[in-house]
């Protein structure tokens, strides 16, 4: 009863200051590549998902219902995606149409370490481009937001065209959705697990894995190196034709993000030239990728890259002896010098009052005794350098300079 | 078919950076008085928001429902409140708890002006102090947050220990909840409405009317006047008994915030003594406060106080003529500045890339061309200066200087 539902999460003060701070940091980079947010609803009406992900996804974890007041059927966002094409259909943005979104996500899945029924994502797409600059501006801004964030990522890249070509090449395209679907589960079942699939729809399944494990180049088209060449970090890339990832939608590039003693991809993305334009009926070319922000946490909290050492945003308390009214106002002018300020409403003594402090960690004090305040003067206390100063009333602003 | 839901509301860019900036205006403040975000779910467990808002709400406006997958129910958020309350059964935060949450909230409302099916809130909550400093505390910032914001409102401030008195004064004691209900909708039925429904249940109707007319102070208690006596801008506060406000719920202070020339509240909050404890069952004293978001800015762009004028984050597009690779690396140098830069992805003339430029309100021109790089020179402008400038490669980090 008391628990949120299975596969959601609280997050507490410590971690919903690491989320803003995650969140601020991906923004940051998103907007320096020229990305500008959009909102949409949390709530869509199902018609407008159905069909876009797929049978397995619709019928296994895709959250839909009817709601008593109504008959109609709605959904919640499945990802940021199709709301985008619903959202370009509408307002028909000027191309290239640069948008981030970082919300939540939701997934009836079976929860497990880093996988939730409800998430967040941090996307950004570049809608109307069908250049290599734009998938390698995605891929150069992926890198970057990673960096940010403190993780010595990789990215494993491919292109769709180069799987298309080697499957043609042995004289299979006709099947080539089956096996990529099939190759697309290497990391989960292994190369013997693949070719043990593979094997059941073709007759030429040993020479599909032996190509895959020559990884070979020629399969790769010149837009793709182009893509590469456009590459700053080059070293973070490791070009995969392995990597058969979500090919009903993926028509081009195709990146996962990976970090080392992990066994799921942190984020991806790649190119998807089909799905923008569905609702409009048009051909309107399209990359992005996204940041799953919540594994980030999950990993990031695990392997020491992030901790839960910020608990407040809380700069001074102003502690009080006997004398709340005068620190009240002491409080209350603290802040209008923009400083953000924490005064015990409970009208505790000093010990109490310091136990919070200590729990919640705050770094500065501003002690308000009698004394003092006969001398016009309060108490300003650094808890970090144990440094005291005497600070007169009149000059509270000085406060402002010792806080950091 | 390419609509949201009724009732719910795409954010084009300019409106998200509007509202990026009201959150963050609103969260500035709230920091400012000590408090600190957590995140619930959106979705909830229909257990745990049942038998919380009443039969009319649970029949008309909760979103609640099942997916295939599974036979619970759930239900998405219909306040911040009750999912604070079952996050504090859960987590038991050391007292006085001052979270603020600022997320969506769901009420299957009929869709008008400023009142949505999927909206914002910005709550902020003070939970474990009884006293009246906690109650000015949320007054206190309440005004500022609103000030903030550049919104001129006042508050109508009641408490219900004052028309509890009132209405024990007349002898109808036993009548209090119904009474209050009706008086609440003073403002859409008006006096003569009022008068009518008490009639329909009390004989001392005449009476009830003529004393919340007088508005009466002596049947406030000492409490609520300790609470005004802490209040900073005594001139934002317009006391009233008629307000009436969800009695079912707020055991004390109560206020709504209003501005000159709109019909309903922009937000409005009081003490509720007797939710958060419900799921530990225990008395835990909480009072709080909720800036309704999307009002705020439905009013604030109508009445002039907000503008759509930002469309983007971007500072400076950088624009080439036929030497797009040199400006890919220009651009991705403004970038590791920690700027904010565009560079076309269209591979358009520069006739279609000032058009962008113009259409988005970019400021700041880093234009390459063939015969300034001869010279390891780009030109830099300033679209609303009109100033330009010839800035040697080697030398860009002069024009950080040159943005604002």
């Amino acid at each position: 009863m008391i628990l949120p539902p299975r596969g959601t999460k609280d997050f507490t003060p410590e971690l919903a200051i690491l989320w803003k701070e995650i969140v601020s940091k991906i923004e940051s980079v998103y907007q320096k590549y020229g990305f500008d947010p959009i909102i949409t609803p949390i709530v869509e009406y199902w018609d407008t998902l159905k069909g876009k992900y797929g049978e397995e996804a619709e019928k296994k974890e895709i959250w839909r219902f009817r709601v008593p007041q109504s008959k109609k059927w709605y959904a919640l966002k499945y990802d940021q995606t199709v709301p985008l094409a619903r959202y370009f259909a509408r307002f028909r943005p000027k191309l290239p149409f640069k948008r981030y979104t970082i919300d939540r996500t939701f997934r009836y899945d079976e929860p497990q370490k880093g996988r939730y029924r409800e998430f967040w994502q941090a996307d950004a797409d570049i809608v109307g481009s069908p250049y290599p600059e734009a998938d390698a501006e995605i891929l150069n801004m992926m890198i970057e937001a990673y960096e940010t964030l403190g993780f010595n990522v990789y990215l494993r890249v491919s292109d769709r065209r180069a799987l298309e070509s080697l499957i043609e090449k042995v004289g299979e395209k006709d099947k080539f959705i089956e096996i990529a679907r099939i190759i697309d589960k290497w990391d989960k079942i292994g190369e013997e697990g693949v070719l043990e699939k593979l094997k059941q729809i073709t007759d030429k399944a040993e020479k599909i894995i032996e190509l895959l494990k020559e990884n070979p180049e020629e399969f790769y088209p010149k837009e793709f190196w182009e893509i590469i060449d456009l590459v700053e970090k080059k070293n973070k890339i490791k070009i995969d034709i392995k990597l058969a990832r979500g090919f009903d939608y993926y028509t081009g590039m195709v990146y996962e993000v990976w970090i080392e003693g992990f066994n799921r991809a942190l984020g991806g993305g790649g190119r998807y030239d089909n799905l923008i334009g569905i609702f409009s009926k048009e051909k309107i070319p399209a990359v992005g990728g996204s940041i799953g922000i919540n594994p980030l946490i999950d990993v990031g909290l695990e392997k020491g890259i992030f901790n839960l050492n910020k608990k407040t945003y809380t700069q001074i308390a102003v502690i009080y002896i006997e004398v709340f009214k005068e620190a009240w106002r002491i409080a209350n002018k603290l802040r209008d010098l923009g400083l953000n300020v924490y005064i015990d409403l409970l009208r505790r003594d000093f010990k109490k009052q310091m136990e919070y402090v200590i729990e919640k960690d705050i770094r500065y004090l501003v002690i308000v005794g009698k004394k003092d305040l006969a001398n016009n003067l309060v108490t300003f206390q650094d808890r970090l350098t144990r440094e005291r100063k005497k600070i007169p009333i009149e000059n509270l602003e000085e406060i402002k300079s010792l806080v950091q």
